[in-house]
């Protein structure tokens, strides 16, 4: 998403490797490390194999457009330390044995030691955050609170998750609003943190606080919706992800839930409570319900909706011509490329 | 052990209460208040049920030993979540059915309901810590700092006790050396982080800081080490706890370390690598080549040792002798009671 911003991400990882190495050589450390991309000295060689650092760079890039923040880059190495640390845990709720290419922490060494060094990268990221309080201790200490703030309703959006999909597609509770309601919680909002908090620790005008949040979650929205899209109506090349991927897992994303409102319901709840695994010609059924249905059509629209949503912010901003132009045109980005911000794929 | 700080403990209660009304009344925070003993409104009742808020009382009572500080509710109120988050993760770690006269969140919920609901009530740890830096700039946060960097070694502890549990009892690795680490870490540090956040809090002199934390450890120490005597040699009808508890579960506690180095280790390891489990009369035998190995006394001594450690604490404190008389008495009642601080317990 944000190729150019290279040397922001150098310095995130670079503040977040002394937390590391402050922390100790406790074996817990490198599976830490391990997870994060800087550790290539076990099983799985890893170097390079490190997420995206999307969150952090938005958030030292929101910042230096408001002229940097003393506190900004403990902030980022929080932020950055807090998504991965999901991805620790989610992985054994999901009992996901890989992730970028490589074996996950709970595969590699178990689950009760991905549950702790789990828990010891959370620990991390509060003391990113305090360090980001105790460096200004006003400004720094707002923007860790409204970091915080969000992380906690990142759970929420993963309890949601789980309500989701322990129920069966023909609940009357399964609803296009109540997915809005996950996805949102579950990505969007830390994309929303990670600009508002670059903004708060950068003594942003106050008027420009929420929009920054506003926009930041539009993005982390259109990303999804974005995902939603290429994982059905994907063309495999382009996105290196499997046709009809979504479908075959029968995930409850934005086209199943469109098409259960507003297409044949029926017919798309018997296929996607069927026992069996969904053969090819049933895949291909499904997806042909929801083009009946317009799905595809109203997925690009809400995907246009929230593009929309990010650049309107981004007028609204007290900030120079040429950042706004930076902001825009990472919203235009995410129409061009596939998603890849989505919490299950960075 | 603190049987007369009932206000303080009302006090952290109150304060906790309001985090979680604070956080929503979505069921992830059920799940919490359920195991915190708030409420008694889910299959099985739980009010009573909580633990005794030793951390927290200890806290609030250092605090007030050097005049009060206005960060040491919301200090108390973190490591009081922070050890019962730790509590919730690991009774899935442990496979634990019950805590406390009632059902583990895990057991109620789910694995990844206790995995979320864990994470969550450690990001309400960490706003409680933000909050105490908002309070209070300088002492609240450092104090804040101590509280997170001393939960990071309880993390550290749990790596520890996974390291340990893993070995076999003949594993050279396996010492009184790496027992006593692990314990200190997994139980003794909370004690000491409370009692020294307390004073760091509270603007105690420089010089009492490091002394406040020694007392709290060595407390921690010797309610650690009081519960492995209690749990081979204890009396049943005092305690509540099974005869030889720790010997049936073939618990790596003290008083086999010391035997595996001062004692009959041959027969040890042949009694603990059994692959069925310990008849009465192997029991008994274990038990024989404790006290043949004078393992009683050695725990007792050690036992001694840390009740004189954390006394002289108190001599070297700059408080009120009345305050003096109160750090000691709580010392001496761990040698009075059946030790119950220690984490698995409490």
């Amino acid at each position: 998403m944000i190729q150019t911003l290279q040397k922001e991400k150098d310095l995130v990882d670079k503040k977040i490797r002394t937390l590391f190495e402050e922390a100790g050589d406790l074996p817990m450390y490198h599976m830490l490390r391990y997870f994060m991309g800087y550790s290539n000295d076990l099983k799985t060689p890893s170097e390079g194999k490190h997420g995206k650092r999307t969150r952090s760079a938005l958030l030292l890039l929101t910042a230096n457009m408001y002229g940097g923040a003393t506190s900004a880059l403990d902030l980022a190495a929080a932020i950055e330390l807090f998504h991965n640390f999901t991805l620790v845990h989610d992985d054994i709720v999901d009992n996901d044995e890989m992730r970028r290419g490589q074996e996950t922490v709970w595969k590699l060494w178990g689950v009760p030691h991905a549950i702790n060094s789990g828990d010891a990268q959370l620990l991390l990221t509060s003391r990113a955050l305090l360090n980001a309080a105790y460096t200004d201790s006003v400004h720094g200490t707002k923007a860790a609170q409204t970091l915080n703030n969000h992380f906690l309703e990142v759970c929420e959006g993963q309890y949601l998750d789980f309500e989701l999909t322990d129920k069966q597609v023909g609940d009357t509770s399964v609803t296009e609003e109540r997915y809005f309601e996950m996805i949102r919680k579950k990505t969007a909002v830390l994309v929303g943190a990670a600009t508002e908090a670059g903004g708060v620790a950068a003594e942003c005008p106050e008027e420009d606080v929420s929009v920054l949040y506003e926009y930041g979650e539009a993005l982390g929205m259109a990303y999804q919706v974005k995902d939603d899209l290429v994982s059905v109506w994907s063309n495999t090349e382009e996105t290196g992800k499997r046709a009809y991927g979504d479908v075959y897992e029968r995930k409850k994303t934005y086209p199943v839930l469109y098409t259960l409102e507003h297409g044949n319901r029926e017919q798309l709840i018997s296929l996607y409570t069927k026992k069996e695994e969904l053969s090819d010609s049933e895949v291909g059924e499904v997806v042909q319900l929801f083009e009946e249905a317009g799905a595809k059509d109203a997925t690009q629209r809400k995907l246009e909706e929230y593009v929309e949503q990010a650049k309107k912010c981004v007028t609204k901003l007290s900030i120079h011509d040429e950042d706004k132009e930076v902001l825009s045109s990472i919203v235009r980005k995410v129409v061009d490329t596939a998603g890849t911000l989505a919490k299950t794929a960075v």
